[in-house]
Formats: C-alpha cells, sequence, structure tokens
C-alpha cells in the first residue's frame, strides 16, 4: 500500500491524473477508525472485527513477525521524517487522487459505504476496466 | 487469483480479447483435481503433494488464518451469490479466455500435461512478451 | 524475484531495453553476501541483520514452509538446470539489464550505498515514474 501511495503521489505531482481502485483487502484502508453500526449478517460481523480499520491498524505485512516489523518500521519512518501511511493518503487526498471503492469486494467483504471514509467514489470492475483503458498506464499491486 | 479471473472476464464480456498466462503457483489452478499417474522423481512427487490441485483446493491466501478465513470467505459468496474460482474458471472459458501454461514453471515444478486440465495451451517467456507486446494492457497478480 | 529476472532477461534476448527499479524488501537482492561496516543507529542495525543479504540468502517465499518449499525448489532447478537467481542475476547484468535501487527504501530501511553491489544506479519515485512513462510496458511484481 505505500508502493501504491508513493507512486500515485509521484505521479500526481509530477502532473498525471491518477486513481486509486481499491479491491479486497485494499478497502480496509478506506476503513473509519471508528466502528460504524450498521446492520451485517454474523459473518459479516466477524469479517470486520478480524480485519484492520484504516491506515494506522494496517500492518507492514511482509516485515510483521509478530508485530515486531512493524513497530521498527514506523519507528524507522518517523526517526527519518519518511511519510507514514496516513499521511501518504492525506497527502494524495491533497493531489486530488481519486479514491475507488470495488463495490464486488464491498459486497463479498459485508462493508457498506457508512463504513468508508468521506469524499470517495464507488464503482465496479466495468468502471476500473474504463479507467484502466484510457489510462498511460495501470499497476497491479 | 479471483482479481484475475474477475477482471478477465470483465474484459472479455466488455469485447477485448484476454489470455491468462500462469506461471509458478499460478499453475496449481490449472491442476486437475484428481491425481494423475505420470512418472516423476521423488521431489517432483513430493512438490506435488504439497501443492493444491485445482480451483477447489485454492485457499484464500491473505485471509486464511488456519483455514478459518477461506472457509468464511466461500460461506459468504455463496450467500451473495458471488461467484466461486470454480465458476470465475468456467465463465471465463465460456468467454473464450485463452489459458496458457507456463512452460518453464512446468519444468521446474515437474508438472506435466497430462496432470493438467484439457483445452489449455502452453508457452513460455517468449510466447509471454509477445503477447504482452501487442496488448492493450497487461498485469502481472 | 525470479519472475521478475526471467520476464527481464526474455525481454532482453528479444532485443528490448530493461530496466529494474528495486524497492523495499527487493532492494536486499541487490546487498552484498558479506556485511558492510557502516555507521547506522541501533534500529537500523536490527533490520540488516533480520533481512537477507543478496541472492543465496533470500527464501522462495510462497513455498517456504520452515526451509523446506526453499531446499526443494533449489535442488529442483538444479537437477533440471533451470537458472538460480544468483545466475538470473549475472545473465541480467550480461544483457545489460540496468539495476536501480530506490533510494527512499535504502532510506527507510537504513541501507547505504557501499552495501550495495557495485555496477547499480540509485534513483527515487520521479525517476522511476520517467523510465515507465517512456517504456513500452511496466511491470509491478
Amino acid at each position: 500500500m505505500m508502493a501504491a501511495f508513493i507512486i500515485a503521489n509521484g505521479a500526481a505531482s509530477m502532473g498525471s491524473e491518477v486513481t486509486l481502485f481499491f479491491t479486497f483487502w485494499g478497502l480496509n484502508l478506506l476503513r473509519k477508525h471508528q466502528a460504524v453500526s450498521v446492520k451485517k449478517s454474523l459473518v459479516e460481523k466477524m469479517f470486520g472485527m478480524m480485519m484492520p480499520r484504516g491506515p494506522a491498524k494496517t500492518v507492514l505485512s511482509k516485515m510483521h513477525m509478530g508485530g515486531m516489523g512493524t513497530t521498527m518500521m514506523r519507528w524507522v519512518m518517523k526517526k527519518k521524517n519518511v511519510l507514514s501511511l496516513d499521511t501518504l493518503m492525506a497527502e494524495a487526498r491533497k493531489n486530488k487522487i481519486r479514491f475507488v471503492a470495488c463495490t464486488m469486494s464491498m459486497d463479498i467483504m459485508g462493508i457498506k459505504k457508512e463504513e468508508l471514509i468521506e469524499g470517495i467514489e464507488f464503482g465496479g470492475v466495468a468502471y476500473y476496466l474504463n479507467e484502466a483503458d484510457g489510462a498511460g498506464y495501470n499497476l497491479f499491486i
């Protein structure tokens, strides 16, 4: 996710139009920090509890090692004043990068619109394909 | 894998020609459900036993958590009538999407043609690069 | 990483110009086998010890299983004379593929230029985006 935001912010600041399309686990990044009360089935509730809500709860997965990797990396990034996922997201919004939540993934994972942050758009696979068709390039991260 | 099939089916139904090139672990998706008796070395046999055969045995990896994630996700997808990997594959074939097995990966992993499902093609990296060169776009998933 | 090198070498031998841009954990592949004495903070040292140095120490991650997967796969590749990561890298260099280390990742992970192999270039996200803009295609692996 960090790579996605760093590339997106770089491209935006170099004058490109950028759209980020969030599918599956990527959706978790768009969840509000607070739990939102919506009607859900039991399994949807379990899913909701098992998954991280927003960037602060997201683990830096490949170096996770029982939490130590994430903590270390956040610590290093802070020390070095490199941008955290939170600030990368904020920067992306300032850069007018469009955030699109994949509606099929929302449906599968039982995530409702009210649970996601404000100011985002919603689209399915056809939306994504149309964007990709018109784009200079297109990465799957 | 689900993302790959969803994007591929979407593109095909919007009129694009789609080729899916299966390398390394992706090959497991093309294996027949039943074990096929072929001549193999001991290590090739071990590899064969350790790896899943076909979509029904494939775990939904990032939410695996000792099997619970996979079961939950299959259950949710069923409840919601969202397509499973099995049906996504069937739909892809109906959409005339070409399935190409990477011959170098087959060689490394000791997978023989007889072990893979019918109606697929075989090609190496040169094949993939030629396809990618002619393509509108090209994702590595 | 193997997939990246196999595709890159294939493209180079078919006459394309290829640049490999190494970010985050990909940087480990460019580390010298020997520890290099450089000034580091405690956390940078810990990071350095936790991460593999160079291709020989890199695990074949998705089939790792406590080391068995990696050993098996190396063994099979050797038996079959398929190229190892070491030789894939050597071939890439012979093919004049450019290796570029991501300077932002180096900064985050506390990796110094002296710790990386000779003959590589250094660049940030703007460098990557410029390369990608001019490229026929561009994969994120």
